[in-house]
């Protein structure tokens, strides 16, 4: 059985400023967990599981000494996951420490201003990876990458993409002579580009868009065009069309 | 004050069984309200709105008879509500009958198997919307499109775009001569693809992808192409590119 403290700690790591006092996030599922156990295991510093999954990867666990993995109850399961259904397991791993933002742009990479909903960002981080993009380089405002949500969402792709914070502004004017496309309701037809070599693709937050300061300082500013009467594209949506436009084929 | 019964039949309504029996369903927040009654008032059946929102909105809610809008409190909005934030106004709104599945192909159709994800659900009709699509065709396996968390997606693109709900495979069987494209992973590259004028476009369940009955239907295949590691893309984010290549320019 968990100590109540240690429910309570793992409960807490919900918040950000836990995740940072602690240095560390959680994982939970199956499938996700068996992603940090092959690409990451060094990462994983204790794994929480109901007696059948641990049964059912024995050899996947010799990546990690036995002692960092307990089996535990499905009320004690129900009690730290952040899942509405708890599924199996739950992992702690080690947050790496923030990445600075590349100041040598040679590939796409997408640049987030504010995108606060966690499920729009896990799901960019996703798309992203599917795209082979190597780094993501966030604002501030956006939501915490560790965020149970947003790990969840990207369904494992958080264990490669790089992921930074920074002021976007002052980052973007040191890198000098880069191809900057914004997305913005009135810009160039999307459809009419072609894929890129490199450069920062930049997407705004959800209701407001992208800020006006960041905008102003694209080289390209792209729209995908509307057929119909939706007000806007869901942001998470809007990246994946500009994505796979600018770095798809 | 909103009676106990009220208050438990409002949040009856969070569940399909009841939408179906009650034959309506809720619609939060102002943005969404107000586009309801911009674009379909007399679809509305009440409106229950904390004192500020209705101050705002008197010029708006003269489109509705006059004691379909009640006035309630913080408390009693918290109460009915199924946001995590309750956000000023609720209203009921009444439930179109099942639209028939079309017969004649003249445009392209978003066709969706066992879509379970709401939001997901949501995020589809919205970018169909987007693009200029009339009608999405759901199997009887998706989430209902009338889930709080579907409307609320959907950004008010459910009051544009007829859904219906059928039996997939007898229903494209009738069909006859139309293109069909299936999104699979061993499919043509969609980025070689032209713009379609009609045709049914298919997209599979979120972790078991297309039927294979249904793929099997195909006239072409199609694949977004992977350049990364990403196992599979979100739904929603795959549905928005094809859509975006086959009905965007």
């Amino acid at each position: 059985m968990l100590l109540k403290s240690r429910i309570k700690y793992i409960q807490s790591l919900a918040h950000k400023k836990s995740r940072q006092e602690a240095g560390e996030f959680a994982v939970e599922g199956p499938k996700l967990m068996e992603e940090f156990l092959h690409a990451g295991p060094s990462q994983i510093n204790v794994i929480y599981a109901l007696e059948p999954w641990v049964e059912a990867n024995k050899s996947l666990l010799k990546k990690i000494p036995q002692d960092q993995v307990q089996v535990i109850s499905e009320q004690d399961l129900e009690r730290i996951s952040s899942l509405q259904t708890p599924n199996q397991v739950l992992g702690l791993v080690r947050k790496p420490a923030n990445q600075t933002a590349p100041q040598l742009i040679e590939k796409p990479v997408l640049v987030l201003d504010t995108i606060q909903d966690p499920g729009n960002l896990g799901t960019m981080i996703r798309t992203a990876d599917w795209f082979g993009l190597e780094h993501i380089v966030c604002s501030h405002g956006c939501a915490d990458c560790f965020n149970p949500k947003v790990v969840q969402s990207t369904m494992g792709s958080i264990l490669r993409v790089r992921i930074s914070y920074t002021d976007l502004e002052p980052w973007i004017r040191t890198l000098g002579q880069v191809p900057v496309f914004a997305t913005t309701l009135e810009g160039r037809n999307l459809f009419s580009m072609k894929p890129i070599e490199a450069g920062l693709i930049l997407i705004g937050n959800e209701s407001r868009g992208l800020d006006p300061a960041l905008a102003s300082l694209a080289t390209e500013q792209v729209t995908i065009p509307r057929k119909g009467s939706a007000e806007s594209l869901n942001a998470a949506v809007a990246a994946g069309i500009v994505l796979a436009v600018l770095c798809g084929e």
